[in-house]
């Protein structure tokens, strides 16, 4: 075990979550929501997806939410885009601090059902953004693989065939004069598992030691934590999660069915494990309860009802001196 | 990592869980989740509670219960008593494998909360039941700590406090002329983490390498399988889970609030690392779908909703072929 002594949280609820969201969800919500993320002290917030209204009702308002929230130091406000357009408007609103990304599928299936391309075409498009993020002054940040530990489409996925598709996005990037020092391992459709994520780690940190890698991966059966878990173990710094639980859920909005890994849960884990996080975990919670309140049906977080341990621990230290 | 290749689990949903629904829930019912769990080839189950019908109406029909299940090969049935009254009638059924067990608690305040005893009275129970289970022809089979990673009214407990706990238990059964083999660890107010989990497991193993640990999770914060994952990586073969995570929340019946650790969910976990269980997952999807039919409100099970990986396969095996 090699824990490391503090990790770095991207919240990723505002975007992730809200865009699932079938009921309306005023500006002002989401605003107020992210503030509270800010007084919570979550170091990363993806604010808002700039992307065609016309597709993601939701997102129509990203320019005001962006315009609105207020920009608390010590935190990073960022957005979704997903191709020149709309990194275009993102980058208009001036308040956003953008990474570039090069995004490849470990299934085949999956890019075509989701992005409507081969894996080729996202190579291709790779290409052509990472000359964008050039014109703009971007850094290329990171290389992105989603169903990197399995597709609902796809099915199982040879952690060889992820190093190859990860290999050739490198080199994509590499062609094009970019080193991307992160590497985020996507699991949308939730197949990780901790033993799924200890193979996938120990393949990745034997061929490129060098790279930061980061974990993007949902609770749909349940092992979000257990894998974060090994994760952690494995010496993984950097973790996107969602506050209560937001988003990310193919089957509606039935309580309980899960979305992304649960940010206020993951925080507690860590806590417990001595690994600094420099979120306040109360306040955490309390945007969680707001979080439950503007989408207007029960959140899968656990503290959201079992409550943080220092609640426990503070009546239990006046219990004992009765 | 020590991956055992096989685990046992003691489903423990029929009892747990049904001690705590307010709804009626007719015996009938509880017949067929229990022939459903026998399907599933659960190797062990906790079908009911003898308790005193006044207090918990919910086993008031405990013994019917016992004389309609049907008995499958290869299955254990069993049941929870706590004193010597609802042991008589446990072996009065004839179709139960009872075990003979030392109950104890790491957390005063609990002991007091829970079983209205001091830890010393918790103490001589144990002393007049080893005598009892000894006039029954039973073995001594088991230590059982509460509240041995926290308690709700107690706080933190120190793992040395944990350790004088187990240490004058065992103690306790010596003196009686017993050497319980099993220790099971309880952790019903959901204070476990992993790093926890970690650290008492090293200590325990420590000082009693030849113990065979059981694990009692509740899900009360998230991490009952991210500590159950670090139970299988320190060899531990033992856990006690519940179908749909019925069961164990002090909460009320909200959606979403958890009791014990999922079993379809820990089976899931075990299956994708390649350690057997024995249970057909798919058979115990539908029994934990008819558990929340009986129970009349969602369960926080994940693979309720989100499907074990099976079904994924195969309609990927055939999307691939077309």
């Amino acid at each position: 075990m090699m824990l490391p002594s503090s990790v770095t949280i991207c919240e990723v609820g505002p975007r992730e979550g809200m865009q699932i969201e079938k009921g309306p969800i005023s500006t002002a919500s989401k605003v107020r929501l992210i503030d509270m993320l800010s007084d919570a002290r979550l170091p990363k917030i993806d604010v808002t997806s700039f992307v065609n209204a016309a597709w993601v009702p939701q997102m129509a308002d990203a320019e005001e939410v962006v315009r609105q929230i207020r920009i608390a130091p010590g935190t990073d406000y960022t957005g979704l885009y997903l191709n020149s357009k709309g990194l275009l408007r993102a980058l208009a609103t001036g308040r956003l601090r953008l990474e570039g990304w090069v995004l490849v599928s470990a299934s085949e299936i999956f890019a075509r059902k989701n992005n409507n391309s081969t894996p080729e075409e996202l190579y291709q498009a790779a290409s052509r953004q990472i000359d964008l993020y050039r014109a703009h002054g971007m850094g290329v940040d990171q290389v992105v693989v989603m169903a990197a530990f399995g597709c609902n489409y796809g099915g199982d996925i040879a952690p060889d065939k992820v190093l190859k598709v990860i290999e050739r996005a490198f080199q994509v990037a590499s062609e094009h004069g970019a080193n991307p020092p992160d590497l985020t391992l996507a699991d949308s459709m939730g197949w990780c598992t901790p033993h799924a994520m200890q193979r996938l780690l120990g393949d990745i940190r034997a061929r490129w030691p060098e790279k930061n890698i980061r974990l993007h991966l949902h609770d749909t059966r349940g092992l979000a934590l257990a894998s974060a878990w090994v994760g952690l173990q494995n010496g993984v710094r950097h973790y996107e999660t969602s506050v209560g639980g937001l988003g990310g859920c193919p089957f509606g909005n039935f309580s309980g069915a899960s979305g992304n890994m649960v940010t206020e849960d993951f925080v507690h884990m860590c806590h417990e494990a001595g690994i600094e996080t420099g979120v306040d975990l109360n306040a955490l919670i309390e945007a969680s309860r707001y979080a439950e309140e503007i989408v207007g049906h029960p959140l899968p977080g656990k503290l959201l009802r079992g409550n943080s341990l220092h609640t426990y621990r503070k009546a239990a230290a006046v219990e004992t001196h009765v």
